[in-house]
């Protein structure tokens, strides 16, 4: 019996649970969020659709008890209306950085011995303070990082070479925010690098195309849920299934001293190896840009905070 | 090919969207919207939804064009804020009317040949009026009707013996609103009838513990969405791969003389055959109460509209 | 984490293992027989199958320490070329029974914990004697039992109907044999009963269709693989997935003191409640008689044998 | 509606068949033989398979006027037992060739209009005759290729490096036989090439083992079905549902003048354009060699046939 918490049930939240029920990933699915008016809405609403359909996946509302065997908890507290009125990743911080300090007490007195998956943004750095305040080893806790920001580039390749997105390979690496960057030289559509194909101003079209289509799927909906929810289920299932999938997750790179985005093997048990993409000179700049934004958030956490 | 419109792509419609694709129901899917951010927004974001997965639905914004041959329209344009301040249907309707003005002379315009399935409540009134003014034949027009409400009877009974809902069978019938109803005598478990094994006051008593449940999933989360898209999809799936399963959608019964909730076989060119349940004489009297409460909502449609 | 084993390969079992894989439903699958290079190959293929597709099932070849934490066992031994020279099923036992005291010890000693779900035929007989022989709780040892034959009954009536088989509600009950029947007045059309709208001769014309159906797909292709992959599967789902779907499987008969196939509720501890199933004088008069030819068959394996 | 047609039911063809229906990618599907029972018998046995399954694949036998409208026809005749005394695939195609000459006229006749996928062996040269004799465009008519080879050195890859096999891109090129081959400059993990990872006597213990395996396969249940089955319906998908994958099946190169297993974009009209993967000289070789094997068995089949 395979069991999965998620913490924070908006937009992202119910989004993810309604996916792990599609798509069958586990038996008991454990909800939570400070409106519990809305676990008991959410929960009536999954089981009510579920009927008609294979399986049934046992909804549970707001039981702390039930984390100590959950194979998996996917983090996604927060709150959208932050980024509505500011784009000022600082501010979300101040905000969800709370959500953490709240949960990672709940989770170790749980004594949840499962892999924690963070969605909530700023994403590295908020899977970065909770490996620290959870002290779970870092092969546990893992975020979302640039799966999303990957996908994005994949679609953007496969309707430039009109193919299917799934056969175009490579990564977007770094923070999942402003400074990621795609790592050109290991995108490729069969074994030719784009950068044999296409000029860098080519390239930087695409990235920026990529870049603004989620802004515009933002600003047009308030926020985004079905890519971010098909990318967290993604981690889930090769969580949940063992598959030894490699995915652009935040995990924490040695080389970086940070959790930042960038492939991994995930396992049952977490990450298992990071792996260190071959970049050239302009890339191997922008990751280190990219974790340098990284870490200055993450100090932001330690200031003393002026109210 | 198959291709599917969902016009209205609020909370539901997206949910009912995102479902078409996760089940992989159609290949093409086109979005429909007053909103146009908002379309171009769901547009990406199912998009960017189904990196990873196996398929591709294409998704298109906003062209009429291909509305005529689309195999099936889904229509869930509406204004849920409406039943946040007021839980009489007569204002929803006066709302919803408009939308069916707009899209009948569009649907006819585009020379759609498909079907067309109802979620926009009031929805058996909606249903009878979109027909009304297409004038497409009335087993090309169809709504949700009392599928969820049936579902949430399921679950409600299901619950109570500890089995799995799909094994609960029988019809919640009527309007999809307050006066609808279980037809208890129809509702069996393997071969036995639960009016032989609980009394008239634990049916009711389950009846009403559906209908509250409804009214919490609303209560708490604003809108029903994967109850109900779990539905729309159920019957969507019976018209794209015509399996002829037999449903309690709102379909045209001659008996009533208006559409309502009550089954009917469910295939690729719409409704073929009603089927009249065999009631006790309380039911029978609900059913007829039901009815009439739909026509008079339906007649109130026909009245000068005072401003 | 699920485990399933195997036991049995050959056009039966294989097809089981392969839509176990199909349908994602463990993650662990073992397999035995006792023709070790068929394991092997079988435990190739079956890895090859899932490269390009989501998930991946860990196929282990012929190891008895594994059974301990399996849970749950598909048993599929047999000899199909048996029946393809005698239509007599005592001949079959003949040889079946081996396999069960062969195999009966060997999941005691692994301290097997799980539900034993036997397919083998003559699969009533074989099923008991499997309880016998192991001692296991009878709950927890089952068959396919007439969920295969209940299955042809639904495709014969819908095909009549020109209705979903699905939408089809009832059970062929008795022996997983010659001897079964079906219960027409528990085979319902939404709430009408087949014996309400079809005369007897109609009914029986249906049956003998149904099972000269079954025949035509032994004699054609020698065997019966996806029809009953099928239904083991969806045993299997039940009991994995705890769905507590009610099945006509062979489980124990409290009235028919022997296991026969009736409806019951499958659950992941095996079958938690069976139903008994109201039937009209002839039907009883068969029931009766088709449990007598069960315990005939099963009063033969403690004959002394002559060889 | 989808609706595809197998043409030769035996292993591999059925197990096409039922792997199509399990993951729904037609509505209808239509099955030939020369063995009529047989073909009785699988419509019996998918059908019977569907019950309790969502979707309803219409199965219907043997008719020729249903091949004007299918999408797709996968031609998979053959007679595995030649194979099993002789590993001459000359002496293969003797007989195999027998069957184009049977069915190329056939699909003219019918007015076949899809694509055609060829399995039966030897796939390259069957694949080729197949054009020539249909006249059919070149990128309507496709050959599994070296998908499944491919998906061996994935296998064999992952379980090496201990990641999902999914997770290993590269290919094997060349004919779909002994003369077949890893590019291995183009299999990499993430971004690294393995020839940067391992030497050449690891890389040649991997073909080699992954060659073996294969043969293990077939010589331990007589042929494969499951690893064929899921590549044939990967193809299909990528046909029925336009996805535009990237696949190495057996398609037209100008290069080398044949048909033989290279990568090319596989959408719902065949193969839209073939991938000339770099190769290092020793693998620029191998091709080479391949692709003469393939023309000299093209070749063969012009000669006089002495009896």
């Amino acid at each position: 019996m395979k069991k999965v918490a998620v913490i924070g049930i908006g937009h992202v939240g119910s989004t993810v649970a309604y996916t792990l029920i599609t798509r069958q990933l586990c038996d008991t699915l454990v909800l939570f969020d400070k409106n519990e008016a809305l676990v008991a809405a959410e929960k009536n609403d999954l089981t009510d659709g579920q009927v008609g359909r294979k399986g049934q996946v046992k909804v549970i509302a707001s039981d702390l008890s039930q984390l100590a065997d959950c194979d998996l908890v996917i983090f996604s507290a927060g709150d959208i209306s932050i980024l509505q009125h500011s784009n000022d990743r600082f501010d979300e911080l101040k905000y969800t950085r709370t959500t953490v300090e709240e949960w990672a007490p709940k989770l170790k007195a749980a004594d949840f011995k499962g892999v924690l998956l963070n969605i909530t943004n700023p994403c590295d750095v908020i899977t970065q303070y909770f490996q620290e305040l959870t002290g779970f080893p870092k092969h546990r806790v893992i975020g979302t990082g640039t799966t999303l920001d990957t996908a994005r580039m994949q679609v953007a390749v496969g309707q430039q070479f009109n193919v299917d997105p799934n056969t175009v390979h490579g990564y977007v690496l770094g923070e999942h925010g402003n400074s990621q960057f795609v790592a050109w030289s290991s995108v490729r559509l069969t074994d030719q690098a784009l950068t044999e194909v296409l000029t860098p101003a080519q390239l930087q079209a695409f990235a920026d195309g990529a870049k603004q289509s989620a802004w515009d799927t933002i600003g047009g909906k308030g926020y985004t849920s079905y890519g971010i929810a098909n990318q967290a289920n993604i981690c889930a299932e090769a969580i949940l299934k063992d598959t030894r999938q490699i995915l652009p997750v935040s995990n924490y790179s040695e080389a970086a001293n940070c959790y930042v985005g960038h492939p991994a093997v995930v396992t049952a048990t977490g990450v298992r190896e990071d792996y260190h993409v071959a970049l050239n000179d302009q890339e191997q700049h922008n990751w280190e840009s990219s974790a340098a934004k990284v870490k200055e958030m993450y100090a932001s956490l330690k200031e003393p905070v002026m109210e």
